[in-house]
């Protein structure tokens, strides 16, 4: 079967800060044959200055865009889009209007990749702020009874990069918590902007407990994941289009004249496929 | 104590074409006390012509003027505002940066009246298409256990009141059914465009069962837990600030420049207290 | 709609010794147009020196006298009767036969209200001996995923008022416990007897955690659902009566000679209608 | 170890229409070193012409004297007693108050048989209006997910055994549908005076299906439970008493002026041991 | 009801070093009329140096003989087997191919056991490693809401016995801890090889905590289980053969050649009955 | 990074009779880069004339092999193995001992699968006889609420391909009823012997319900799955090995003289990267 695969990887925020990191980690991790873009929301209609989504406020500011995001995604033909967001926000939306286009988050993307090497998980947070929300979600998925602890680090998304020796030092405090208190058999980095730091904390749990504690980064399981239903596509297993997942007709759209045009992106880093 | 109350009934749609239809049911069905105000989105921010909330895609474009909207309604004084959709769209969002006002939903307002009365409950809807992502609410609700049935009665939202002859019918073939086949104990109108119908089907089904199956109108029990709401707030009960409850800081808001400025309603009914 | 209501306020004891405490918190927080009674058992049924419910012997031993005023409160014309214990004991009895009164509880009363303005709630109550009872009411509400914990003081409900300074000092420590260690968003006061503390305790929680934490006094949250089912039945939403609503037989009740009779009350204060 | 052993059949009413045919029961499947009392509640104060517990209403009438009941088997040195009606009725208030005799219910210990044999089980039971608050019960002690369906048969308490023929043909219908539409592996009679129909509808649905069908006669369960729960107390496993296991002290019974002196039974028929 | 009884406890092991210690733990424990076989497996198909079952990887090499164990011990008349280890390993394969023959497990029936005098349980383990698997068990079976902990004392099945003062140190620790911190109200004693010390455990929780903590030992659980489900057979409530409960096809068996002949067990005590 | 990934389908019988079936999927559906070996179990120690896992006694004997076998991948390179029956029978054993090879199973894979392009599913399995274990299985990971039902053909494992247009039919008629009655928004095919249908039977529900409906082939899953957790390896989120995935000392196995040498497979088919 032919491998390649064109996936976006949408960081759902108006600010393009943060862009050039999503694209060195997909550089990193992609497969081969697959050309990732690396995304971010039109700040015209996104304020651009909005760094994080910490608050359910501010998500409400970009569900209608990432949703748009998600059928232009369709209309250009790219195979899986990943939105790049510990929430999932807008995940069931987006895929709704995404026509054959899969669309996947990074919770879910994370939780799925822990259960694959572990029996259960804990998420490592920024801010106590965000335990309710993520877990309802993760509750909603299901895994419920796999999730042994959130810990919170007492950073906000925009700390993660700050001081990262500080943050390593956090994260390395929160992950042997979990493992030790909550019986954590695996760590999730529960923020996308957590990213970079998956590999040295693993390293560090294997010298404290003598054995292997999976870290799983979100962006980079959300990378995967959008490869995978990308593979999924290939295969047929598309979108289903019944009961719940059924789009609105595309005359209605036209008649309340939404959905109309071309979504344009802020900003956009095109990652090649190898070779 | 004082039973002065105002209180919003947000039409989160960018049409005020249903708006007379709420205010109609205010006049009858609110306390002495309460003023009420029925309000409908900005027209020039939400598509006017959307005229229904039955597809997630169309929620998603609501969302963000929802969420401005409960902030404005602090902001006016208002002691609670309800979001008339059965979805409950955006409730947390709304609630989180609602400051003192209470926010509440159809949905959830319409269990909490039905179990006030019964063991259970059925929820009629217009389509199935409505069933996962509603029956995903009313398990987070923590009410899956309760939940009989959903019946679609293959009508959607605007065809609520085009044949309301035909509509009756079928609202009581699906309450008898519900009923009859789901031992359902209470009947939910499942749309806030269920409005009208709720004291004839349950004097239909009073003769078809020869007892009492109280039939809720979601619209009636979203008003009459915003007033509820309000009595919490004389009370002293307002939102909680902590943890998954904390809005966002005034400063960063700001900073970022979103909700700054007043929220212009599209359309505005007041409905005065009585005398 | 007119705002006349008529309810009761049932303490579910043989003795009267509490009456007035449930009185005066009716009046000063009673809708206006409510009028309220405050009853209590027949002392000559229930014995009249049990002051506390606080096992489920005692319980058992008002359950009858329970139901049976629900079926009084029926007859002499209450649009609804709170059973003023946290247990909630005999709810769903006493409902069955009710007629078209609607029947709520504390318990319940607190949850819902609790949960208006968070997502989630710790209950405070006096000894360990309470929680697994309580515990198990709360999940066959459904309501098992928002309790964040319970939180006992060491107190016997007799023993509330003895000290209140002490009271005063110990519901802090558990209060301050729940939200610190357990991440509640809300305080419920899981006795009728803590009555009198939760102004004082939310205003002290502002202070610790700079933010409010509604404290939901469970005598006042029956209160205010007992109004709010008596505008319930206003709009016709009375009690099922099919399947599991379904009441016996007037005329078995006959046959078997039970339910004959009007219930007489041991104690009944009358709180009217403002003006 | 002594397999001498005490226990009561308490049917919780105040007629002893019933007791004999208990008392055969007894009889034929007790073990050979097993006394029996068959004893029912005193007819001076349960309303002795009330001949069946199938409304909420009735066993509200009969929990404050099966508690007595329970203390007074504790006080005769009883090992164990079964309570006699599915509902398990003061199941969990009776064994606080019971010192070391273990407390045990039909419903409970029929669910425990028939999933020794089977994965899953259906309930057939009289009317429906049973099945909402039984299937309550069954998900507190945690089967919700082996429960298959609950079957009504139309008929009252008793009625069971007015028309024996007509109601093996209902209990087979029942029992069929049971197993062909809900894929039940077991049977439960949901109501103990199903007492005597187990065996031919065991047969029948083994000539139905060509293949074993366990039927658990809830009667019968709830005896051989309490003589299993009579040889834990020889063991040494009587009730916790430590939380919500904890009895009301002595002195504040006494204080109260409740449960003192000896509890009367109405009727006691006395099934002594082999040989 | 004729009382005789035979019952096997297997040992799921090819070891037979413990089976002297079972042989004593029934001799004690069981019903006079019982005859009790200890049997381990068989040495020559099971490694006979492993000891003991704590890895999911050793478990996995004795499922095959467990299941032919309890076909054989179909085929020998015996009324009920009882599988000797905590995880009831192979419990439901065992149940599909053994006839008439009940298969019982220590954990179902110690949870049973515990349910009868208490509202729920923790259970001490030897390791951590333990407890995810057999937290997995408690939920399926329905438990989940009753278990208060997992306690471990860092001991492995073989060291239980080796240092019986400082075993004893680190169960009551183990279970004050459980009753303490958890509020369990009675503690389980999650190893087969726990044998022997819950008499003593039972009277140092009573002891420290001024009441009854029921502690109880999984094996004779087990036994009595068994014994019980001997009893069900008497009934005539043996295994299910439909559904999920339906056995493979006697001459598939023999077309494929597998559970031929006789299964040989590895050694074999036999208890009589009494007298 | 590099996409060279070397993966094991074990076809977990003694029977090779199934693996070119199994060898053609890998071929049509394997990435690129991807080395595939399909093998079956060794027929010497595992009876070679059973053809199918239908029965929960044919997998006990089957369950040591397998384990054996995913250790065995684990020494010989492989990134990751999938255990080919829906069942995933010893999958949580098998990734205990299987190092940093990760483990898959269908059933799982599948569910993953379907979730990714759809809000639930329905699994069509052959006989009823299966569902309850496999309802077990799902509930276990988490997936029971987003199950919509199963629905079986009435066909044995080896039936499947024994008339294909028959299985045709009646996969379409198991289909159909899925997504109209229970509302299935996605299908599973639940045995890997229904390898080869999807494609038209995906086909036919399009035309059916006039869009798409998504039917997962569980082989292909597995094999996708083996492939994406092949990448996870890459990344480095292998095997935890902390708490419940703590493998056996090798010491131990060497003293109870367990899993050593090298294990046999049956037949092994070799497929190789393309290229």
């Amino acid at each position: 079967m032919n491998a390649r695969t064109k996936v976006m990887y949408l960081n759902p925020v108006g600010t393009s800060a943060y862009d050039e990191v999503f694209a060195d980690m997909a550089r990193k991790f992609k497969c081969p044959d697959t050309e990732v873009h690396i995304a971010s929301l039109n700040p015209n209609s996104v304020a651009p200055e909005m760094n994080n989504l910490e608050y359910r406020a501010y998500e409400s500011l970009i569900v209608a865009d990432t949703v748009k995001a998600a059928r232009q995604a369709a209309l250009s033909g790219f195979d899986a889009m990943a939105i790049g967001c510990f929430y999932d926000p807008a995940l069931l939306d987006a895929r709704e209007i995404s026509g054959d286009t899969a669309i996947v988050g990074p919770c879910q993307a994370s939780i799925t990749a822990a259960l694959n090497v572990a029996n259960n998980f804990s998420i490592i947070i920024g801010r106590t702020k965000w335990e309710d929300q993520m877990k309802q979600t993760v509750h909603e998925y299901g895994y419920g009874q796999k999730l042994a602890s959130f810990e919170a680090v007492g950073l906000r998304v925009e700390e993660f990069h700050r001081n990262p020796a500080e943050t390593r030092k956090q994260l390395e405090l929160a992950a042997e918590r979990a493992v030790e208190e909550s019986k954590a058999e695996s760590i999730i980095l529960g923020c996308t902007l957590e990213v970079g730091f998956y590999a040295e904390l693993q390293k560090f749990l294997h010298g404290r407990f003598s054995a292997n504690v999976p870290v799983i980064d979100c962006s980079i399981a959300a990378l995967k994941a959008a490869e995978g239903a990308a593979w999924q596509k290939r295969i047929g297993w598309t979108n289903s289009r019944v009961w719940g997942m059924e789009p609105p007709p595309e005359s209605e759209l036209e008649r309340f004249g939404v959905f109309r045009g071309d979504y344009e992106f802020g900003n956009l880093i095109k990652v090649p496929t190898d070779g």
